[in-house]
């Protein structure tokens, strides 16, 4: 019999599917992609010597004759600075101009090199682009969230290859992050504690769905997990707010998140997958109710008409299960190669 | 600029992407399919003479000796009557067992004729046949939620060609639906109207979102709408649930679906699509504050990193656009052959 799990932070369901469910290993691809990416790609608007493919930088990290990480705005941005974010309303129909910021992380001059490739020092630099970018998108008032988000491959919805990281500022606070900001201030006002650092200590005392740990940051299935392998990578060190992540959590956020990474892609085979750093809204980070985090989505199923139609997701993998391959999963030197 | 547009049904918001926008034809498909189904599978579980390779039927409709819509249940159903429905918990993690219903309505004995190509006549029996089983599901009290949908196509979730909807009759009411809910009785108490009724009126005021309507129904791309060339079928006469359309209104409906579906088929080149009808919990059908509508969402975009990190989805469509595209396209007998 499946199991129908309440997702604590959303309070929303999901369907666990025990029986139908497929072993962990199932879920790799049957065609093992070819890594067959050079490092440098003519064509590629992300390369070196193409620098006028994009818009002009607002950002550029290293030599400046020979750049490590490149910020740009992005090209076919969907917020685009301008205008102001008054409602215009006509009967029930209530709208505001596309004001916003849309950047892109260019996260390193190599067409074919994604984090869990990088040198420990460059995934280190790059987190600290991601910290940069979001306290100075931050400064402009009009600003009340702030995403930062990966989209690995074509089903995760990227046709660019370049590793890269997209970066929204939104005037809006939109409905799906004042819902879970408001579920954390409930359970605040209720115990005194962050809904989030209370999953963490009942995540630690069953044990089963943590992968990995460090001294500042822990990897783990969560519970109500929507999607097969969905991982979510929390801070130990209570925080509302990504933008003030310190430099030596940092070194401890680069190491762990390049060895999921890279458990996942060698473990299924290089999937697709979205990635998503969850922070408090900018207006509330100065409050102590939410822990930011990042959750990190491969695409292995889709959404279909009853997920469409109810928000209950079907997950039909068990989140003990992928978490304990996950955890024992080791990685041999030449797969890293 | 882009536009920000707040959905009146639920307050998410989504990006209507102006200037990025692609136009109505440029959705059609690159590769046109082509129509090789045959009427019969001899692998199909679902096609005449392999009855015995899905679970003994709950109805029949139509001779026994030659049915025209059959409904078994899911032979892998995400939920299962048996156990119950209390909550289990463990600190903050919520669980119940996986009770409810799962049905597969396999629409007709021909692998191959989806409802566009269907007899008027049969696309009522299966309407009905919907709310048959609707209204035969809600009898059991731990019912809260049913959920009618179709995956048509791979992209919306789907590997069966046969033609098919399903029904998941659920023991929870989830936040999706019952914010919704919620927002429509706020509305109600507001101004003691129905919000879905007052939508179409102003939404007939504007004109220019309308695609076509008869006596019961009318067919329309939301001014919020979340995806290319997403279509609501809306009732004119107001009822919160599904389960009480009439026999007359089906008559009505039928006649419509088939239209929006083969303009959609013919225009689009067969896209694949999720069909939702939502309706109010079952609890609350007596209540004059929702109105039971149908959703069609083409497969066409793909949710990538913002939209599942942020709620706000982007929508490279104009909805007046395709709204009028629709209007005006006029199928050639040919087309529908």
């Amino acid at each position: 019999m499946s199991e129908l799990r309440q997702d604590p932070t959303t309070y929303d369901w999901v369907i666990i599917a025990k029986e139908r469910a497929k072993r962990p290993h199932e879920f790799m691809k049957h065609e093992p992609t070819a890594s067959s990416l050079l490092s440098y790609s003519k064509e590629c608007p992300f390369c070196p010597g193409n620098e006028d493919r994009t818009p002009g930088a607002t950002a550029v990290y290293g030599p400046p004759e020979k750049w490590e990480i490149r910020v740009v705005p992005n090209k076919y941005s969907a917020l685009t600075p301008g205008g102001d974010t008054q409602r215009e309303e006509w009967k029930l129909f209530r709208k505001i101009q596309g004001y916003g910021m849309h950047e892109v992380v260019i996260e390193t001059p190599l067409h074919n090199v994604c984090i869990p490739f990088m040198d420990d020092s460059h995934v280190e630099k790059l987190i600290a682009v991601y910290r940069d970018r979001y306290n100075e998108l931050k400064k402009d008032p009009n600003i009340k969230v702030i995403i930062i988000f990966k989209n690995h491959g074509r089903a995760a919805g990227t046709s660019l290859e370049h590793p890269h990281t997209q970066i929204v500022a939104s005037p809006i606070v939109p409905p799906f992050i004042r819902r879970r900001y408001e579920i954390a201030t409930q359970h605040f006002d209720n115990t005194g504690h962050c809904l989030y650092c209370d999953i963490l200590y009942n995540e630690f005392e069953a044990g089963e769905r943590i992968i990995m740990d460090n001294k500042f940051f822990v990897a783990l299935h969560p519970f109500a997990s929507h999607y097969p392998f969905e991982t979510w990578i929390m801070p130990k060190v209570h925080s509302s707010s990504f933008g003030k992540i310190t430099d030596i959590e940092i070194t401890d956020l680069a190491r762990l998140l390049k060895e999921i990474l890279l458990k996942q892609h060698v473990s299924l085979d290089n999937p697709d997958y979205n990635l998503i750093i969850h922070t408090s809204p900018v207006d509330d980070e100065h409050k102590t109710y939410y822990l930011w985090h990042i959750q990190i989505i491969p695409r292995l199923t889709l959404a279909a008409g009853f997920e469409l139609g109810s928000g209950i997701y079907i997950n039909t993998a068990v989140p003990e299960e992928t978490a304990a391959f996950m955890r024992e999963f080791r990685l041999k030197e030449q797969s890293t190669a």
